[in-house]
């Protein structure tokens, strides 16, 4: 059963300052579950609708009635279990390899395929400017597939670290040079913008290296890519020659 | 103002028994509506809640107010226009160039997705098999951000297709061949599979050439990528060296 003391924790939850005060997050699914409890993140508590999850303990398991699991989730078709993780503490940021920036990502679902993305091509380190949306946005952390359990996400002033970095800085505009015909490092900071403006006035005064997706067809448009599949592209290229 | 016959057919096109009784599909956002406007795709109806579009003719465009926009909209946040178009008589299948095959892919995000990423890539012909979502679901055409207007759908029985075809045919897996290291034709046909299952069985029979993206990075997760990401690198891959 879930008292409703519970319910009112876990549906609070949902924001991001109720988040920060608790220090608590939401992971639904039985797949983002399972790699977040083989991580370093640390268990508050699990619900489940069904016996599964047999390795965590009776006092970190309420069983709860579909009823309740749709009171308390955050999905539009929950899933058999939903799990609150502690908000690790921040953690030092890398200051080598290959590190992926953004610059004020709005969509959960975009930060989430990102940090997928990451995961694959072994980034282990991703920054954020502040005014993207929070990593622990339960939309978020369903979108990374668990990934999230294996890339480290801290929030900075992009401006201030990367002026500081030694690293190669390389961000992405639609008038940058051919990815394909550029000489990429195996380390170096990848920068991607926001959905409707791209990398921010502000930011791009500090920017050397300036690359892009060459569009391919004969009818020149102005649409461009989404930041996602962009990114996958961005990480794609830098794996294959650095 | 919208009638109330007129609410209930517009609202009777987010299924797609409905679509495919009237021969009408919608797409909301002015940027989708204005690349359909300028493309071969016919418009039935246009509405409004601002004086926008000069262009359409005022037989074919209503004004009506946002409680009616909020009621018609197949959107959580409804744009300032949706439009009806005609769905498009059946048109004759490209067999040359390079094709891109969907084998059941069941989010209407990714099918969206996919298509604005032929469009980038100048990919004029897409194939889908019958179990393929619907390509007139408001939601997909949404995600297409207008690229729909460009890129030419057909649903097929894939494996009769592909057998006919002369094309050379590439299906992707997680055990094929590293796509980076592998020679691609500027012409052929390239397979993605289904979201949770990949390519079926049934198909898989007939597919030579078996192409995959490496993973990087140093710990082996089970974790696969998400098939509108996958897409992007490999009809990068194409691009690049065809």
């Amino acid at each position: 059963m879930v008292s409703k003391n519970q319910i009112k924790l876990i549906t609070s939850l949902h924001l991001k300052k109720y988040r920060n005060e608790h220090q608590l997050f939401i992971a639904e699914g039985v797949k983002v579950i399972k790699e977040l409890l083989q991580s370093n993140f640390v268990l508050e508590h699990l619900f489940v609708t069904e016996t599964i999850f047999e390795e965590v303990s009776i006092s970190k398991k309420t069983l709860v009635k579909e009823a309740d699991m749709k009171r308390i989730t955050a999905l539009n078709s929950p899933s058999p279990c939903l799990a609150l993780f502690k908000i690790p503490t921040e953690q030092k940021i890398e200051t080598k390899g290959l590190i992926v920036a953004l610059d004020d990502i709005r969509d959960p679902g975009n930060l989430g395929t990102i940090i997928r993305l990451c995961d694959w091509f072994g980034v282990t380190q991703l920054l954020c400017s502040d005014e993207t949306v929070d990593v622990y946005n339960p939309k978020v952390i369903q979108s990374t597939m668990g990934s999230i359990a294996r890339v480290k996400v801290n929030y900075v002033d992009l401006k201030k670290f990367i002026s500081k970095s030694e690293l190669t800085v390389f961000g992405t505009f639609m008038d940058g040079k051919n990815i394909y015909k550029e000489t990429l490092p195996k380390d170096g900071i990848l920068i991607l913008g926001n959905e409707a403006n791209g990398i921010s006035k502000d930011l791009e005064k500090i920017i050397k290296n300036r690359i892009a997706i060459p569009r391919f067809g004969d009818i020149q448009q102005t649409e461009s890519l989404n930041v996602a599949t962009a990114t996958a592209i961005f990480l794609s290229e830098f794996r294959r020659k650095g």
